[in-house]
């Protein structure tokens, strides 16, 4: 272990001698320096290796080693001018492997004075922060709160899980589960898991932008397939299937984002017998099914509850319908699938906080969950209809897709040619937030789109005061 | 949009006719079928490739459309067998993305009759569980703490962060910092957005199997550097960066996993220096910096505190020193390279859970914290005083390393030719967990090791006695 030093030794002799050579002179052979300096053929060939990454030599493999023009320049403090030659080293186009517009600009809290009707997180006055408060002080508290839970999630909240999304017969059982930090994690562990960097991944058009950001953060290339008034179209899902060769969908059954779509009866047989013939997994983010408004009609079971071959990766997160900050979500998977998944969350970020689970736990537990949710489903629909009056009183020019009783998303088609840049920075000019289309397409925009939420506004009279300022925008934009 | 519905009802059409066809025989062309069902060929390209898809008929272009040999059936219920050849288009071997041996047989949790010389996560006693509790029920009901936070994280917990790894006059600011959802999370997000998929990455030899496998999961080469008395050898860490052209080095400069090693001096100046000269990150693991024993002399500031030009990644967790549920972890970095974490960790996962964030800034803004590190430092040196005698009396025929005055490790170095594995079975059969050495190494291991940790077990005295087992192991296996 002494080679070390005498390495050092020799390379510091080096760079003293250094001074001596004019620029590009060759140094004394190996040989030589092996008989001056009393050492091994390793440890000049170390040495001069040393100095060749400082800059001082170039060796020239067969002719020898010579003094460099000058040495490399230290970058002078405070210059982290280099960093862009290494960071470009991602891939041929130099782009980073996240790309990450589409999701930091849904996260951006808006200024005070603007409206929001551009976040999918509820105001505060929808969620149960009283509940949550207490849920969190008695999860601190709890015997073995602090220590480690296990890799998979704990087992009560396991539980829960699996009752909550097979129901009393969905044939799920706990080992089912796999408890993650918050949905956009879970499907970062799904898709990292399910198919391998390069490979295609077929997605819903248009779809959430978490999900096209997350596809090619994991390497994949999204396809996508378009959605009608039924959901995901079947028939060109069965030719993506063969002409891609994907063993990936990613879908969102209900009340799509951004098209608050449901898929039908039909369609939802079609879609699991299609990625059965393919041998393909259906990642099914059943982000919405806790946001279902008071007036909706019984809502289809998820996927996964239909589903004994382990062919639905199901993810539930409670973010939407609890608080953006109870960064809790279950996977559903079955068999090798859910093994790989486990595998990657321990690699990735080993286990999802103990007390938050715990926490979880005391809040879905509590009666006052159940009440919470009707409470919320009456807001989401009040706000639903406060949303579509709006709509049709200031801008009937633009008539949205049906809104849905699900959810919280109008999907605004524009005029074929509309510049939906142009409104969305007129509209924040207007001070209202709102969601340009193009973000949600895995390729070209068929048409311009605008999304809105009605879930983030203070109040019912300030989410249609924002479709008020809309509306002036869009006649200032129009009429240009 | 009503194109969806004609194709289906011509699939549908063609299934129910599929049995008067024999096997292999071809079916109607293209433009028979567009006559006899008034479609367009489109409508019949994708009814034909929805069969195809059901493994009803074979297209063999130029050829025509022919009735399958049999139907592919369906997977009988319950059978998650297909999943095996899904999941094998994973790399040219079907190894899975994500291999998480190493990392899951850390986070086990070990019979209750098996004394833990394992685990690095200290036992409870020495964790401050009631500050826990008690900075969790404050931060749940602090004003907006169940709001969205900032993708970066809290901008108080940033600032204290900033201070405690730069120190008054180390030139961190706020904006530095990212906050990650605990170490194993931060050094992901660090090794995802620093280097492409397929580029080497030098990592010490032997070093923690948590980082092997987090640059496995990215898709990068580990390259091992090995490691000495002074640290990392900066004579072979130059030949490295020179043959592999790597442009990322992950290290533990500060009580290195598991040799306890702390980098000298002199080997500091020059790890950051050939960093420099190639161009490359070096992602600082200060996972023991909160670990020092109360005996430990003046610890080296962090690598990240002599770095004003962004080659430092400095990843700083708490999870060591308060509890593995506080899964809070702060990432420094500058430039380019800071955008890139935050978006990948914005892609990943959003955001951390603002109340976890919220309690750390309690828990280390109380006095009690720094109390509770001078605690904790007495102690983990009374624990490493136990384990060195321990080891003397009972093991002598193993003299390990001389343990650090800090962190928890003792790295065994066994004879030439031992078997590590055998031996390590026979420990848990005498009732004592150990961890093998061969995880550690990136490669081949040069000699068979044993790593023990001396902050898991119940007590010290439990912790001799788990020694005592462990020596009744070595004797039963080096016997035979």
């Amino acid at each position: 272990m002494n080679n070390g030093s005498s390495v050092a030794e020799l390379a510091e002799t080096l760079r003293l001698q250094w001074d001596r050579y004019p620029s590009g002179e060759k140094l004394p052979s190996s040989r030589l320096l092996m008989e001056q300096h009393r050492v091994s053929p390793v440890t000049v060939s170390r040495a001069i290796a040393l100095l060749a990454a400082e800059g001082l030599v170039i060796a020239r493999p067969g002719a020898g080693v010579f003094r460099a023009e000058r040495p490399r320049t230290r970058a002078a403090a405070g210059d982290v001018s280099w960093q862009e030659v290494t960071l470009s080293a991602h891939g041929a186009s130099g782009a980073p492997l996240a790309e990450a517009t589409g999701v930091l600009a849904t996260l951006t809290v808006p200024p005070v004075d603007v409206i929001d009707l551009n976040s999918g997180y509820p105001h505060a006055s929808l969620l149960p922060e009283r509940g949550l408060a207490d849920a969190l002080a008695r999860a601190g508290r709890r015997p073995g709160a602090w220590s480690r839970p296990p890799v998979e999630g704990l087992a009560e909240l396991r539980a829960w899980f699996a009752r909550e999304i097979g129901g009393p017969e969905g044939g799920l059982a706990a080992s089912d589960v796999l408890i993650a930090a918050g949905g956009q994690s879970a499907l970062t562990v799904a898709l990292r898991s399910l198919a391998p960097p390069g490979a295609p991944v077929l997605v819903e058009s248009p779809t959430y932008p978490g999900i096209l950001a997350v596809a090619r953060a994991a390497g994949l290339r999204p396809v996508p397939v378009p959605v009608d008034g039924e959901g995901l179209r079947t028939d060109l899902l069965a030719h993506a299937f063969t002409t891609t060769g994907a063993r990936l969908l990613v879908c969102q059954p209900l009340f799509q984002n951004p098209t608050g779509v449901t898929l039908s009866d039909r369609r939802r047989a079609e879609v699991l017998e299609l990625a059965r013939a393919a041998g393909a997994f259906v990642v099914e983010d059943d982000y919405a099914r806790l946001l279902a408004h008071a007036d909706a009609p019984a809502l289809p079971r998820p996927l996964a509850a239909d589903d004994p071959d382990g062919v639905v990766v199901h993810v539930r997160s409670l973010t939407k319908a609890a608080s953006p900050s109870l960064r809790i979500a279950a996977v559903i998977a079955r068999g090798p699938a859910y093994e790989r998944l486990r595998a990657t969350q321990a690699v990735d970020s080993f286990f999802v906080s103990r007390p938050l689970q715990e926490a979880t736990l005391e809040l879905v537990s509590s009666p006052a969950w159940s009440r919470h949710l009707r409470t919320l489903g009456v807001g989401l629909r009040d706000r639903r209809q406060t949303l579509a009056t709006a709509l049709a009183q200031h801008l009937p020019a633009l008539p949205p897709a049906p809104l849905a009783a699900g959810g919280y998303l109008a999907w605004l088609r524009l005029p074929h040619g509309s510049d939906e840049s142009a409104l969305v920075s007129a509209a924040l000019r207007a001070g209202v937030g709102v969601t340009p289309g193009a973000p949600y397409f895995a390729a070209e925009p068929p048409e311009p789109h605008l999304r809105l939420s009605h879930v983030a506004a203070v109040s019912s009279s300030q989410l249609a005061e924002g479709v008020a300022r809309l509306a002036a925008a869009w006649a200032a934009t129009s009429a240009l």
